[in-house]
């Protein structure tokens, strides 16, 4: 890239003008609200394990917030990913479709059921599930049974659809919906990044059977560790509650589990952390949002990267931002640069189809992926210190 | 039993002279030390998540506790066990001897694996498994092959034995750990319930190649939601942290992960709790044993129920205290009775062999563990509040 160094420094110069000197994380969480005072009230009410009025308050705020019917609160994202693909149905022996660009959860969760991922294409916009490759895939490689999808190839059902809404940016998620619909294979959204984005005026995981959000330390809120699954269905959510609980049937002093369950609840603890969280997560949403148009503005019309923008008719929480350079070796200069800067940039993940335990999973070309593996650049979004005040919001 | 109502009213009185007036929980936790010191020091800090200085700490206070050389901090107990059997090398379609007297996480970290337990009677004094049973079924059951023990009947390795300290109360872990080694299979303790007991000076966990902790909310200490592994092997303990931390290969910023690994890393909030829950450890087990002390007296020569002891040579941590009635109906009696007088009493678990899901497992006759089902009953054992003071400890 021509006049790269200088591009360079103005990218750090930019980024120091939102974050300040010193190092800068690319994500870190802020406490500024009832953090400390909930987490007291929380050990003066001796109530810090699975059960506890922080639990169910933090799940109804998720509720109300995303606007799902219900949430059950779990340990950590993985887990309620896990959960939410054992409730769609997902069976040793299955597949499960998936997008190779993503974060290693949503896979390994797919292996803890004893199912195999299969890939297809994200789009060059969103960086979420293509809902076109996800169509010329289906159309090739399935067959019809009982109204169910089989692969032709492995004889395996399909058996649930995982597309993410990558860095919080909203995919096209009703188009994937409705083509699942037609194959009869139920949509798990991954929406472990996307608290607080939005497709139209609905919350992105609320569009799928069930979705999974993430709150671990580097999300937009966190509780230390902890997810939650969403889902408007009433048995799904009710069966989640069950089988995080270790399966008990209720009882005052007896023990009786009915199936085969996980200790997958979030701790009261953590949830009081999340209720604190909660109360600011409006103001935070706005700060980022400023924080994003300020980037885009710096990449506007700037020659050598793309910033990556919420599509039209979406809003992104834009927990990651990232950008889109010329080519890898511009990549590889700007992490090098930055880094030794003390301003964390960092690559977009190895696409699955480069990890040693899922690189003999059936995928499409993956054109897209490949391209995007190589450009891919996530900058600095945290809330900076004081920004509360400072920004008034 | 004759004179049964005037019995059960003297425990509860003395419940009451321990416990006090008002609901009297079953095990509640204590915080009246650094708890809200640490996680305020936590939440300012701003590392709440899988990596910071809490968890390190709170690893390295129980590797001296216990004497183990290494210890990795989990998100839970059942993590634990599941990545313990992993690393003892169980793998799917293998069998796993336990004992069918335990919680249910036993042998839903078996089920995780896509593992079988086969279930091996318990002493009736330590109420955990009977060295005498595994031998005798091992003899009966189980066929050498190239050092690894196979099940005639099944034709299935036996990959594992995972024997538990039943409350607290050590089992014959040396004579479990010596006939193992004969049939060249690894023993994972499930020292869930007994941090701070011991056989002779050595602590529980510390006989087998790995062992499990507990830090749930009703254990002595808890973190909210927690466990442990401890292990004297480097290697294993290397891959411990490997496998539960993602399978992420260490970069600054990269994401590479090598093989299918679990997102199972205790936060270092929860970590912060811990680490003030251990400074307080020795003054809270003698506590625990004066109340122990307390009950063997109540129960000394009275008939209908007999305390269960600390077998000669051992020390229990006489986490949940227990007393054993002569029949079911004594004991179905005595649960209604206390319980509507506010205090909390429970039965012994349902044996696993009794819920549906392994009522299919191989196992032995099961006579003490049948037997014990009926008549086993917990006492509230928590320490009470204001304790430390009064006590002297």
């Amino acid at each position: 890239m021509k006049g790269q160094t200088s591009f360079f420094e103005a990218l750090v110069g930019q980024i120091r003008l939102i974050h300040g000197d010193g190092p800068v994380p690319l994500h870190r969480p802020v406490f500024e609200g009832n953090e400390k005072r909930y987490l007291s009230e929380c050990i003066d009410s001796n109530f810090v394990s699975s059960v506890g009025a922080r639990v169910a308050e933090f799940e109804r705020q998720i509720a109300e917030f995303t606007g799902a019917r219900h949430a059950i609160a779990t340990v950590n994202g993985t887990a309620a990913l896990h959960v939410a693909l054992r409730l769609a149905g997902v069976e040793p022996g299955d597949e499960v479709i998936s997008q190779a660009l993503t974060f290693i959860a949503t896979c390994n969760a797919v292996s803890y059921i004893g199912a195999v991922p299969v890939f297809v294409d994200v789009d060059l916009d969103t960086l979420g599930m293509s809902p076109n490759a996800l169509c010329a895939w289906l159309d090739a490689h399935t067959e019809r049974r009982d109204g169910e999808a089989y692969n032709k190839t492995t004889g395996r059902r399909i058996a649930a659809c995982v597309p993410m809404h990558t860095f919080g940016v909203p995919c096209r998620i009703q188009d994937i919906v409705s083509t699942c619909r037609d194959y009869g294979i139920p949509v798990v959204e991954d929406a472990a990044e996307s608290l607080g984005s939005y497709v139209g005026k609905r919350h992105s995981g609320t569009f799928g059977a069930l979705a999974t959000l993430s709150f671990n330390g580097n999300k937009t809120i966190t509780t230390g560790g902890g997810g939650m699954i969403i889902t408007d269905d009433d048995a799904l959510a009710k069966r989640a509650k069950h089988i995080t609980t270790t399966s008990k049937v209720p009882h005052p002093y007896e023990f009786v589990h009915d199936e085969v369950g996980y200790n997958y609840r979030l701790p009261n603890l953590n949830a009081a952390l999340g209720c604190a969280q909660m109360e600011r997560l409006p103001a935070m949403l706005a700060i980022k949002r400023e924080i994003a148009h300020r980037y885009r503005d710096f990449f506007a019309g700037r020659a050598g990267a793309r910033f990556v923008e919420e599509p039209a008719g979406t809003t992104s929480n834009y927990w990651l931002n990232a950008i889109v350079l010329d080519s890898q070796r511009d990549r590889d200069e700007l992490l090098r640069y930055t880094n030794e800067q003390g301003v964390m940039t960092r690559p977009i993940w190895r696409l699955m189809t480069g990890l040693p335990m899922f690189k003999d999973c059936q995928h499409d070309g993956l054109v897209n992926s490949l391209w995007l593996e190589e450009r891919v650049v996530n900058l600095p979004s945290s809330v900076p210190e004081g920004a509360f005040g400072r920004l008034r919001t």
